[in-house]
């Protein structure tokens, strides 16, 4: 219940302070992590289907699910080039800068990560998208406790 | 970082689990609770508003941020719904409702929540969506532990 | 002409009562119906199609086909769970519990049909789909009549 | 139950036709006449609101209330456009227009229809866009009934 | 900078006459030609799609592609309809008929070739779209200049 | 005809390069200079609204035409975040980063400037839009011609 007892309990407070920008709500870098992580799940799923046997059923299944897997990817690696890019947008400010030189070149390669894990079925990208996402975690949430 | 520990260590395992349904990617119960406590800090902030002045200028911003929050409300409600109910849907299975009796009634009564949300701006009633929304993700922790 | 004069005749009536609920719109099963009907009807084209020959524009013109088809069924799985949920969720109330008290349960098993008929091209289970939403469309029906 | 044998007995003979497209489904005009009646109720429903007192909370609940129905109008004058395009662009043919020759314009001025009725707030313009789809489902009704 | 002298100059006149609708904002048909162009290119694209080789990562990269290409000429086909639609439905009013007498038909017909580019991969189709398109630009134009 | 010339001439040459990519089809920036005139236009728009006259049907009218054109600038800003974003984030590589070292930068802030027109009606700040956008196209200009 620790969670909720942050989510009842700082994120008010956040909200007391710039943190709550209409219309983006509340920012949070977990959607992120949680679209970069089915990512890579979708590329695992996808490297480990097999068809159920020979028959035009089971040929047809299989395409069914293959499309399925890489649509999710698809979708989910736009969710966290959308996700990401809020908190780029919105919520980092002109301040950050100079404690996170790099941050245009993190959420730039990021961004462009999700793009490269459209257009490929690579375990090892999607690896990469999902670390490049918690470096960017990590610096929302040493921006947050730096407060 | 130990939620990213978590992100990394726990759900991996839970991929060999159910939990990853393609298309409906990782189950969590947070956008849910995070679109509910907008739908709350939205309520708030338009009975915090106030014009800055009777000029016309300050009438028109007056009008364009409330339209905004109002539309934020129901874009966050919209989005509580939809994200319960994946998990009613997708996530809880019939053997969830022996432990659970009241599943089915806590998930109606919530997404009644968010449309009422949606037809009036009343902090007693999103207050209420947050607790059931929260309730949600106890029921559903629960389930994930009792693994 | 029945059924227009049914359109302009009934349904203003209808107005006047609960049935018209912002933003719903208007209540009635049909758009689920049609949604459940053309998930069979893409199950039954995905089993029916043939490639028109085995040179290289027959076979891409055969995968273009089967993509669209598989996505329109995805498609309308998606927008049938979404039209019997804004039943479930905005129309039914607490007294239609009595009278119809496996209300949740009918609705629930309709929706993870929509998700089963995602996850596999199986004229069965789209059958079942179909024979479930004109199930929710009776008890809509039976709950009209009895005002 | 008329209306779901209709669904199962001449739906399905109405496949093997040419009426089923995909990605379009099944035709059927009735959903346009449903956002059609949909815009002249939120008309009607805007014309009609009144404030519940002078207080605060009142004047929010009549802006989140007015606010919404305006927004329910547009979404559906969308919808009404939406489907009639897809009638007029998909479903009829070119021989349609010997048997039909006012058949571009009817459809040209109902869309333009749904245009105005986002633009303004007006019932007669409301009631001639009903009037107009019911036109537009008399023809398609025709056009079945030719075969 | 002539197109942007363009913009800042012509355009700012044109919204002082009708060709600002809102919500349509400002016409312009290359949105459309565009999206026919993109047609185009996804077709020749998959024309020339060939595997990186026989093992299963290579198979499985030519699906994602192949998946993609055929997704974004579906997505454009649709755009590119919804585009020269707003100019047929919000543009276009009854004194262009008599200027261009064969308006509805031109319409109707490129509208019909959109779809008709979705359900096959031909370039032939998809040129005549590019063409049509080009011509529907051609009117527009040519209805500006004769203001 | 110089621009379909151009659109049929340069743009498929174009094709051969780098520049289309899927599924972001062709690289342009139009779209959003057409996204940021319109947030301008909208501005300008609200400023100039009038009642016509002080009954209810005034009222009504003039409430729907101001929420509509809000909504349109809303859209548009955040039509025009997406569109700069998709350039940003797929079309400029490294080697831009050379020749633009400000790239990040101007990107940042038109980004940021989308987001402040969402939260305002000030027409200095949607002009400053306008011309940022336009600092873009430039920049986007100069790459290709630089090739």
């Amino acid at each position: 219940m620790r969670f909720i007892k942050r989510l009842l309990g700082i994120l008010p407070l956040q909200y007391a302070s710039a943190h709550c920008d209409v219309p983006c709500g509340i920012y949070d870098p977990k959607p992120a992590q949680i679209a970069a992580l089915t990512v890579l799940k979708m590329v695992q799923k996808v490297n480990a289907l097999e068809k159920n046997g020979d028959d035009k059923e089971a040929k047809l299944n299989y395409k069914n699910s293959l499309m399925r897997m890489i649509w999710t990817k698809e979708e989910h690696a736009r969710k966290c080039k959308d996700e990401i890019l809020i908190l780029w947008t919105d919520y980092f400010k002109t301040e950050h800068l100079e404690k996170f030189p790099n941050l245009h070149d993190i959420f730039w390669k990021t961004a462009k990560l999700c793009s490269q894990n459209k257009q490929a079925i690579n375990e090892q990208l999607a690896q990469e998208l999902v670390d490049n996402v918690n470096q960017i975690a990590d610096i929302f949430n040493q921006s947050q406790s730096s407060k």
